[in-house]
């Protein structure tokens, strides 16, 4: 009823990036997110209680351990462990520029927080959003905290890794918005539901590099209007409203 | 240039809430935050490099400690400690009920990630919503991870601990908004900018006591309509386009 010692070092050293890459592989634990991904990644390694097993025999992962919820207490990064872990192989995702060009994504330019990267990709799924371009800067999305964040959505969603200024000459004529404090109030314009949203850097926001690529600069207007004191909002946040606003103006046109 | 021993224990015991509520103090990290929090608190302890007691010779504290970055860290708990570090008087507010009926403010429902109650006060300073109402049970707004989190927002929101049930009670015909799966798309809504928005817990959302005091059960539509898959949003990322939309439709209305 326990996790092999071997199986608990990989398991920790997943922690850490470089293996990771170098094995290919992420860590997900709780039911929730260990379910949905299993529908869509192919899993290496899964370690779970009774309970869990009786009411998921049919999962499909190479290597089936029974624990005890001690024994996976000892393999768990979190503070709360329940009832199954599981170790998944990353996938890889061709970036189709058609598919791209014909919906709204969104550009992560170097967004540090794992914790934001998961809620963005989270949010992302909320609002229809299938494909996130992150900056290699950018956190890793497999970092098991980002991972836990998502709540599952990293199995809707294709998270890229790639250099933005390259992306974005590709889509050539393409609408690309991004955030700043000089942009237009959001409510204003006509937002195309086409189009790449880039939000950037927790601290410094979009690089001067992609912002010469920016077309539309919006701005999330505060209130009341030049209210002092607020200067800026946690990107996840900024992410969040700029993508229910593209989407509720979407949803005003159908009403 | 270094913090006295006893004063690294006290800065490292108020970590815990304990310790804060029995000393009714917070700390404080960083050129930012610090220096708008001295605006607002009284500061009991300032550490800070000679750099930015230079460029901040008024800064009124009890006692104020010249450091070398080096000794800093010592008393950090911070990552990557920045220039100065503060123990701050904890505010004590009343609760004005007038002010509360003719405003629009928050109350969060055991809302339990110190992060994320940061980030809602800090987006709440952004929407000029200057009071927020936590249960007993919400993570306390004195924590470091949440003091860092807010940006400064606390020197200008105002933070009650308070149940919930008593001053929704006391407000007597005011309305009452949480967020609900099976509530009304918030875009088809007509919403005051007198009333209180109720944000429950990660898990377990508005509990059932708080959710019959709700006048008015709102919605944040998902995109496609009915997208399988998506489940909830973060719930300060929920906070966000909620108070977005409040404003917004007030905005609208003044363009």
């Amino acid at each position: 009823m326990k996790i092999s010692k071997n199986k608990l070092k990989f398991i920790r050293s997943l922690n850490q990036k470089k293996q990771r890459d170098q094995n290919n592989v992420f860590l997900a634990e709780g039911p929730k997110l260990v379910e949905e991904l299993l529908q869509v990644f192919p899993c290496q390694y899964l370690a779970a209680t009774p309970e869990w097993l009786r009411l998921n025999s049919n999962s499909k992962a190479k290597e089936v351990v029974e624990v005890s919820i001690e024994g996976l207490k000892q393999g768990s990064l979190q503070q709360n462990p329940q009832q199954v872990l599981a170790i998944f192989e990353k996938p890889t995702y061709k970036i189709k520029l058609d598919k791209i060009k014909d919906s709204l994504c969104l550009a992560l330019d170097d967004v540090q927080s794992p914790g934001n990267l998961g809620t963005i990709i989270r949010l992302a799924d909320w609002f229809g959003i299938e494909d996130v371009f992150c900056s290699l800067h950018t956190a890793d999305v497999y970092n098991p905290k980002t991972v836990q964040a998502t709540m599952g959505a990293l199995a809707r969603v294709r998270v890229h890794y790639t250099p933005l200024d390259d992306l974005i000459t590709k889509l050539d004529n393409h609408p690309i918005y991004g955030a700043f404090l000089e942009g237009k109030p959001i409510y204003n314009e006509t937002l195309s539901q086409k189009g790449l949203i880039v939000m950037g850097n927790e601290g410094q926001g979009i690089s001067k590099e992609i912002e010469s690529l920016i077309t539309d600069k919006l701005y999330i207007p505060n209130y009341p209007e030049n209210r002092k004191g607020s200067e800026s909002l946690n990107v996840a946040v900024a992410s969040a409203i700029i993508c229910a606003e593209f989407r509720r103006q979407a949803l005003c046109q159908q009403y």
